[in-house]
């Protein structure tokens, strides 16, 4: 059994990450921390583990040493605790958003601060397994891409990579309140949120530099509307072929990429309910559903992608990435299939 | 008192003339029509309209003469029954599709069949009251937009004029289930169709066309999307300035359109939580909120509009032109301000 | 014209207040206060009443006098402020429920505290105008009940006034998250109040003096329970015949006591989907729906009630007092007839 | 491994049954009936199961021999083909309500039909394992309680058994759509079904047989509010204690009977947010959750349960079945833990 440790572990993302590691046959959880809620059991915080744990949060000052520690703090946290981190664990997969940029300038650009430990950037590996599986398993420091940035990515990858789209892309994407985690507002409050199309983020949204590294030459314009959904994820993206293509060519492009992916399924149905990606049914799992169709009147492809945010877009890829650093199968306790209805 | 009949008046396009209509100070309701609910009230399909009125609906064929005839019908039949209608009423608004469109081939080409009263085309005016108050003051047939295409043109109309934007506009549009009408099935079945974020038509959507007569020269890609959501109507407009422009100069070319429009408010706020058009907040007004951005990164403009698809998107625009049509101020009974909460 | 203010405008009911009282044909809004958001617009929190009122809100430091003052503060406030109040205007109406209770030990009893004005106690009247029509026209101080109470009462008054049922009452509300008001925490952050079903007051909840007081004789249970709605509130009421009774008799004896209310709908269908009272297509009215259900099996009646708990449970409330209090027809600014779908 | 067969397996109940068994080291599944989808597959109906199987409908008729079947019909339909069904399979579980009440009487009176094998009702045993786990073991053929029976059951079985409460008991119970099944109608069309609190059983609901059958002596009155919830089933008990009891021994009196059992748990928090039963957390989950307050104020005692009533209220109920049926461990393919938030 391999020890792992939560750095983080009362907000969304970490109660996900306990979740789906109770249930693990390899790992055995060591700690979780919460400064907040120190000495406090685990399902007080998360009471979906009432009677699957009794496990207590620590104090970040009893973090002990593990073998993994997986970190799940509010962006700009990490940065400056990293080397104090590289004590305790010898791999470390980082949740947030401070190592997932290489280039420090481009951090300073989006995130509007200077990298506090901007010599640590290179080590990162970035996190999306189907696209640096090899880099993975040989790394031991991995940083888990930002839910948005996790779906564009897997969902233009195989166009991006056999050349298929113009560099213009604009990415629509329908987002839900679980994105914002745990800290409440008048704007997260329900007689605000319930129901709402929220244009929260028009332009200028960060995720747009990661997808811009992961897939070099893109010049990538998000709009983002939050919407009455607690947890998913769905994108909208308008691209432009370069040359004239067939649907069929297209389904042959990602089919050639991801035909052995065990999390990535290529939805695009002639007929049932859910003819396209649709995040309602994604919730807990780990897939990521992608489906694409062309608008003959103009000449445009819209490619759709649906992820659950707290899983493949947070938890569940790490928990993947972990699989893959230890040299375990790479679905173990990932093989949640999504309930219908709901 | 002028006497308004309503062709087709059980489906929720009905229900809402009914119920501003009811309130109208100058409007004597003097029949409505279902075939359906032939003799049963009004408030049995209605039951908002309970106390409200003890009207029953009648048979189409007890249709009787009126002043003013409105046509609630589905796609694709007021065509055929248009001259007969034309018998019973002088003047007539037509809330279907089959009149708006002035090209008969365009027609064909987006409805799939052949327009049974091609003829009668050009003597409808189309019906929205913002970019043809004089036409429809002088019109004595109206054909009211889809609420798709209403919410679009209103957004875009200012750009076009101002010759602002380039031809290619892409419309990621939000929809809601009051859209598809009372005609149930699987896929509005309540356990299918709560929670969705469900790319219904990706691209093909038919108000295409109506956009593209009334803004001439764009190039318009629309893709829906339908939300949780029972009443409203979000659009996400992705355009390109022709030149370097600042969000000053677009708020002025707004306000230079529409400074005097009682129904059009510009939203772009800088706090508060309702700082771009939000649907929620326009259930039963007329209103249609509009609001932009510029993006910077990639040197495009957001646009975004909202409305409430059963009223601006169809009765209350219908009573807007009624109320020009007659004479009266264009705003008589159209002045619900929504309510906050909801 | 009847000068009105309102204190505490900012929240949800003061909201609500402002959106019936801008189109009241008697009333001039004078002056709405607000500590938090003095000199800012009123369509900044309200965002639903822009263009439809310039006005901002002023500092309750500079109340001045007027002819109606309706208070709209949190609980265990205006009891402090009373006499203050007293000096600015002749007729008050006070939202809260600091002067709802007539016994000051009661009141000490439910709220757990002291009670600051009880030589005013026996001043107000309670402001249910079905039940105390002619004493809010003669009075110049009127409370308003408390929402959960409202349609408590006016659903069980005819059968306590008719010695119908048992003193034994149980009340099941299923109750919206804007009778919290607009003071927001992690339990009304979205992720954590969607889709609840919470038992939040499985006992004890406060109103159960209001309607025990109005009703005397009974001896009510209360169990409230928070549901994904915003607006609303229906009450499931299980009481006891005294003695054995038809349905057709029941509907008697709401007749003899509801027949000329403009505001009362007995609901109790055969046929359609709204068959019983529903909160959801009461939203902004200010109707109570009530129907009822003999239980053969058991010998027992159910009872159900449903609000706008803004509206009828509130602001729409604190106008239908006023028009009596001002000698206005009791309707006056209080016609919307709700909107379906929603 | 096991062969089982599902028959039935395109409604909501067959969907949950084939995500369960999918993932069961012990079973395999060996056949799926469906009249209406037969040689389609089965993710067409079930979109959640894409990549996880294969697997397509097979005709009724070509039905197999297997160890096991699990028939999942509509309510009336199994008790005519139950001959049938025994000489495909030595053990079965039957979902539905056909042979859940022991007496051929109550059976008439509740269902309003002779039933068509009464010869067979006394050979199944109601399948709540909690109440009759040994008779389970050792029977071939069970039946599974209805999901509103089920949580009633569970939560007054331990006051019944140790004679805590008087007889008469009040369940009001919240429902969701799923509940009703696949089958569409107006009633449960998106836009006339979200947001609804509708009363639509206020009285007779049929799961009172099952109640007053299981918790002999008692005297049960049941109405049911459906509410804009897929999943879900909250049941609000009102009881009497037959004498003076604390809170304190409650909790003992649960404990006692419930100490062991991997499904149930006691929630009654003083702290955090999930302090009573809640079905949003038990999404997919087989946990019946069981809570209670006294109320001092007029000396009754408020009983709440939750679950999600296609796990614990159908399908899960039954795998639970089944595996004490073959000996396997209780909670073999059971243990999700719920997703949160959700």
């Amino acid at each position: 059994m391999i020890k792992v440790s939560i750095v983080g572990g009362s907000g969304y993302a970490g109660g996900e990450l306990l979740r789906i590691l109770l249930q693990h046959p390899k790992v055995s959880l060591q700690q979780v921390t919460s400064r907040q809620f120190a000495n406090q059991p685990v399902s007080l915080v998360h009471p979906n583990l009432r009677k699957a744990t009794d496990m207590s949060f620590v104090s970040p000052a009893k973090l002990e040493k593990c073998d993994v520690l997986i970190v799940a703090l509010p962006n700009g946290i990490s940065m400056s605790l990293m080397n104090k981190f590289k004590r305790k664990a010898k791999k470390i997969i980082d949740l947030g958003a401070d190592f997932r940029l290489h280039d420090e300038g481009k951090f300073t650009e989006w995130y509007h601060q200077k990298h506090l430990s901007a010599d640590l950037l290179k080590q990162f590996v970035y996190g999306i397994s189907e696209l640096h599986r090899e880099e993975i398993k040989n790394s031991d420091y991995v940083a888990c891409a930002g839910c948005e940035a996790t779906v564009s990515i897997l969902s233009l990858f195989p166009l991006v990579k056999n050349n298929v789209i113009e560099s213009e892309v604009i990415i629509d994407a329908k987002m839900s309140s679980s994105q914002a985690g745990m800290s409440f507002s008048l704007s997260s409050h329900h007689p605000e949120r319930s129901g709402v199309v929220r244009s929260y983020m028009p332009t200028g949204h960060r995720h747009t530099a990661e997808i811009e590294q992961e897939l070099a030459g893109l010049n990538v314009s998000i709009s983002a509307t939050a919407i009455d959904m607690v947890r998913g994820l769905l994108v909208t993206i308008h691209t432009r072929p370069k040359e004239w293509i067939t649907e069929k060519e297209i389904w042959k492009v990602y089919k050639s990429v991801y035909r052995d992916e065990p999390f990535i399924r290529i939805v695009k149905e002639k007929s049932g309910l859910y003819r396209y990606p649709e995040p309602k049914i994604l919730q807990g799992t780990n897939y990521c559903d992608i489906g694409f169709e062309l608008d003959k009147h103009t000449n445009r492809l819209v490619v759709i992608g649906a992820i659950d945010n707290l899983v493949k877009g947070t938890a569940g890829q790490a928990v993947q990435a972990l699989n893959l650093m230890c040299g375990w199968p790479e679905t173990t306790s990932l093989t949640f299939t999504g309930l219908h209805p709901i």
